[in-house]
């Protein structure tokens, strides 16, 4: 499954801007590929693009119309079935990250199969997978952990593949959500896949490569939480990785969904992945940290990543502050 | 899905003891539940149960036909399907091991529907399950953990079950494989589980009990085998056991199916597996060892019991040849 581009991203009647926060992430890593927006009436999210009907977005030559938000019963709206129909019949696939399949509803599955459209749920694997095979594969690879979920893994990912190209390295970002397959245009929602076949999907995600290539793998939940530390392992079991970048929110308070389990502390956390790492790559090492300081102020940041840069030995960066070149310098040297 | 018990145990055609080792571990743990085998012409394993026509076995009382084996081609044999069609006519349920599923089986699914009959194919969750949240429950829990997989971690949590109950005590098997759901009726083969969900299923699988309870919940994989290590470390995190039991196989030369991995040392991983467990139950413990000594001759075997127990200074049994009394008497003391 790979997405053809450039994308029409259609946020539906997203209640604020953080229910349309896929298709931001979209827009925001890869402005080239999306066209414009399409929202439905009462829409309170803008991604400031141009807005376009499906007929405009045909002309403009969208290949993909992607559908990154969902009403709040968590189906599709009243109307936008035809909208979607009308998008397959003008030529253009139709890709969601919506829990419900768009496979699943009869006149989409049954109009894109007679055009001889795709359509993409990017939530759920669309092929089988081998059983990890833990053997070695030439190219380097590295991936993002974090003390806990949804503390800007993907985000230091793909900052770290804008730098690492910048500087005319050879890097590809791998996705392993669906936010992430969306901007890739491929990928595998990991934490989807049987659980048996987790790290086998990873080595099918990154493949053999060139011995100077680069994979930046984006990561998953994390060791310390109860709920997906499994998929964690899995993902750097198959992932082999030989640089580690761990990811952290300084002021969490609870690892997210779960209020009753605090936040590791870095230092464990990064012995903790690096041990795991170990198993499937011995040589590897975590090569610098990814802070989210959103919620301090300007002075407070620096002061945090000065002081955790010290008590660690690891360049310590905030990838939308402070970008993430202190990590990428330190990984060549 | 409960199975309803007894059974009748269908072997096929078994091209020897090993391929019906499914059906061999039922009749080994609960011959009260197995009144006959039903083998087929060419069948080269044996039970060492009577043999019966499935119109014997309806007569005697079965109530579900256990498919354990299957034919080279891992699809059903020629005339097996009409057999399987009776056996539902005259009023059993069947449960089959399988990777393909009996309820793919059109004329299974629809006799089975027909006359209200269950199809458990057991290898296939038969639920949604909920994300794992991590809340302690009472009741206290035992798990069996392995340096590798196919260890004994499913022998070992029986033979636990077995001294627990003679001693009086409240212990109940919890099964995450096929044989194991196969012997305790129900269960959920954890592998075959989406990542996402597996330590919500484990929590599922071994609800909150009495104080004093014990299940004792089989353990799968290892956290140093590269396939599987994500789903032991799921099991572990759902599980919250106070007690773990590490079981070992002293002669074997690489991890199972990875000829490139060696098996880890014991002292290691049975650190690893404590500072996984104690995410989740801060006062976990590991409790005993039980090696599989098979390949060993009585004295060598006597011998690596006893310098095992003394280096590590844990009990350290054979369940076939000494039983598993005194992890129980350390658990109690």
């Amino acid at each position: 499954m790979t997405l053809r581009t450039p994308y029409l991203l259609f946020i539906g009647d997203a209640h604020d801007q953080l229910a349309a926060k896929t298709a931001a992430g979209i827009a925001f890593w890869r402005p080239e590929i999306c066209l414009g927006q399409l929202r439905m009436p009462g829409c309170k999210a803008d991604l400031q693009l141009p807005d376009m009907t499906i007929e405009e977005a045909a002309a403009a030559g969208v290949k993909t119309v992607i559908v990154g938000t969902t009403t709040r019963g968590g189906v599709l709206g009243q109307g936008w079935e035809g909208l979607l129909v009308r998008a397959l019949e003008l030529g253009m696939d139709l890709a969601s990250g919506l829990h419900h399949r768009l496979s699943d509803i009869t006149v989409l599955r049954e109009t894109a199969s007679r055009l001889g459209r795709q359509i993409a749920d990017v939530r759920h694997p669309s092929r089988e997978f081998e059983i990890g095979n833990g053997k070695k594969r030439p190219g380097k690879r590295l991936l993002t952990v974090g003390t806990d979920c949804s503390i800007g893994k993907m985000f230091t990912a793909l900052a770290l593949e804008e730098e690492m190209r910048a500087r005319g390295l050879r890097a590809d970002f791998r996705a392993t959500g669906q936010t992430g397959i969306f901007i890739a245009g491929d990928g595998v929602s990991i934490d989807a896949v049987v659980s048996d076949f987790v790290s086998g999907a990873v080595e099918w995600l990154s493949p053999a490569n060139d011995p100077d290539h680069w994979d930046l793998i984006e990561g998953q939940g994390s060791l310390f939480h109860a709920s997906y530390a499994g998929v964690s392992l899995a993902l750097i079991h198959g992932a082999q990785p030989d640089a580690l970048v761990m990811c952290h929110e300084p002021t969490r308070k609870h690892m997210r969904g779960l209020p009753h389990y605090p936040l590791p502390h870095l230092q464990l956390c990064i012995e903790r992945n690096i041990e795991a790492a170990q198993l499937t790559n011995p040589t590897v090492r975590c090569i610098g940290l990814s802070i989210n300081t959103a919620s301090l102020d300007p002075a407070a940041a620096r002061d945090y990543l000065r002081e955790t840069e010290d008590r660690l030995g690891l360049p310590c960066v905030d990838p939308v502050r402070s970008g993430v070149r202190a990590i990428i310098n330190h990984l060549l040297d």
